[in-house]
């Protein structure tokens, strides 16, 4: 059984590509109050869960230990463009724990911002470690590592007691039991768990609400939303999906992107949790998806409707700035 | 009915990603040897068919009159990434026509080879029409129009007599009947017309064999597929498939990707035409397609499979240089 169609691309008014997937949208108890294709198949999460790789950081009083502000907490959970605001807070964050660049394990690569990798390249200066997207987290964990008197070096690999505490954060909040070999390696070198859209639209309903988590892990988990709902731009960067609708939306939505078409989000005031995946991978039918359900869950105003609207309906130009195509969600 | 899965993106031992589509392998006379999925639903080509668009150029006497070399032919096929040769020689085709870059309507973007993009950048100066990856697909058009006694302003427009030399050749070589608004935008502002797979694949069995063409046209066919053999980098560039392959395989294949998961190909000593789209509009599993039915369809030395393999079967590489994923064929 093959999911379904979720979003179309239309060019001459005609559909030019199609976009298949499934999504899931929970409550805190576990009850669908949405869904669409197979939510049961385990899929690579991949950096949509940042929050909750991020939730050890806070409760094991690292964070805190080493003074990092909501800046620090909001990169934590980043996947950013590596604009110089990005690089400058995962610097201030290995600094706060004596560390340096050479700690962080997740390789270099050019900024993903391609203005601000063209900036970069005219200081005549290469990408380092803290222009990879993962860098907040991966500044994250050096402080974890740190903070909880373990030698940070390794701190990528699943035997690492950084990735262990990880791994228990992702079972306690999906309720779904990670069995050993059932992962793969992200972009950064960690380890990325497969779950179903079912078990992490349940997990973000709990880290919306805190219900049926422990009070400790709740706190931290109101603690990283707010910081990231105070600091939308440190979470993704300039022009970026998440950082659009977080500005428009501020504590009423915390999303967040994965790589090869995954989206998760947080509605704290609907207690509910989504999750997503596109089955080809597509980011950008991914984004329709999620503006599309926003919508659909939420009562807007006027001006959050400005924002999410397009972003549910892409207008597509071309380089002479005519529109050209079209995205939409298919009709169910 | 759905177009079966023709490629999977594994990661961890796990399918992460799927890709739908359909393809298309047909002799001169428009006998199928070997097809998957729709082939008879029209689809937007894009850049794919360059190599019909750019026939009037040749057929008219407009190229030999400016002294087109080779260079300027693979250009005026080209789906460039804007590096500095590309651009060298889209400016010397605009000079043999006595015109310059401001006679180009297909708007300006940064380089898409992302070096020379960062290079550009380091110049202090921005990106022209010249660094468009169809800058040499337009310059021949301006060559066309000055060559035949058009005025070439206007020249991306469905009405104006370029586009009209160019849509009479596309119906002339795939014999599909291209009605009046069944053309979408192009990236690049020209019309782009819907034409089934199949006889995207014949007239690509045509391009590569003569066969069905008249004898001007079969000339003009076989001069554009030998220039691009000889300058394999002016149609794509560096690191590209196209490249890789046509440098590899020389004029036993000629490959030609288009925007949103399209690829053409024609193997002159097999006589065959390839057309092949991706659902989803991924290049990334078209390349995977193409491969594998270039080591499929062709008898390839070890050298040439050597280059072959890796592309229909890609092992893809995490910042850290770790292997995280590949993607390769699904099994029919």
């Amino acid at each position: 059984m093959r999911d379904p169609v979720l979003v179309e691309v239309t060019r001459g008014g005609r559909v030019e590509s199609r976009h298949a997937g499934a999504f899931a949208v929970l409550d805190a108890e576990g009850g669908v109050v949405l869904s669409a294709g197979d939510i049961d198949r385990p899929i690579f999460p991949r950096s949509a869960v940042k929050v909750i790789q991020a939730l050890p950081l806070v409760e094991s009083g690292a964070a805190d230990g080493f003074g990092l502000d909501d800046e620090a907490l909001a990169l934590a959970c980043a996947s950013h463009g590596g604009e110089p605001r990005h690089v400058e807070v995962a610097a201030r964050m290995l600094a706060a724990a004596a560390q340096g660049v050479a700690q962080l394990e997740c390789g270099a690569h050019w900024p993903s911002h391609a203005a601000a990798a063209r900036a970069l390249a005219c200081e005549g200066t290469g990408p380092s470690a803290l222009h990879n997207n993962c860098s907040g987290k991966h500044a994250g964990f050096v402080c974890l590592a740190c903070g909880t008197g373990v030698d940070p070096a390794g701190y990528i690999r699943p035997e690492h007691a950084v990735q262990r505490m990880v791994k228990a954060a992702l079972e306690g909040v999906t309720g779904f039991r990670l069995a050993e070999g059932s992962h793969g390696i992200d972009g950064c070198s960690i380890p990325t768990y497969a779950i179903p859209l079912r078990a992490l639209a349940l997990g973000f309903a709990r880290i919306g609400t805190g219900h049926g988590l422990e009070p400790a892990r709740a706190a931290a988990a109101a603690r990283l939303r707010a910081a990231v709902a105070r600091h939308p731009f440190l979470v993704a960067g300039s022009e970026r999906f998440d950082t659009r609708v977080m500005e428009a939306l501020g504590p009423r939505a915390f999303v967040k992107v994965g790589a090869e078409g995954v989206f998760c989000a947080a509605l704290p005031e609907l207690g509910l949790g989504v999750a997503l995946k596109c089955d080809d991978g597509a980011s950008r039918a991914a984004e329709v998806v999620m503006a599309g359900l926003l919508r659909r869950l939420m009562t807007l105003s006027q001006a959050e409707e400005a924002v999410l609207a397009p972003l549910a309906a892409p207008i597509m130009h071309n380089w002479n700035g005519l529109e050209v195509g079209r995205m939409r969600l298919a009709e169910a």
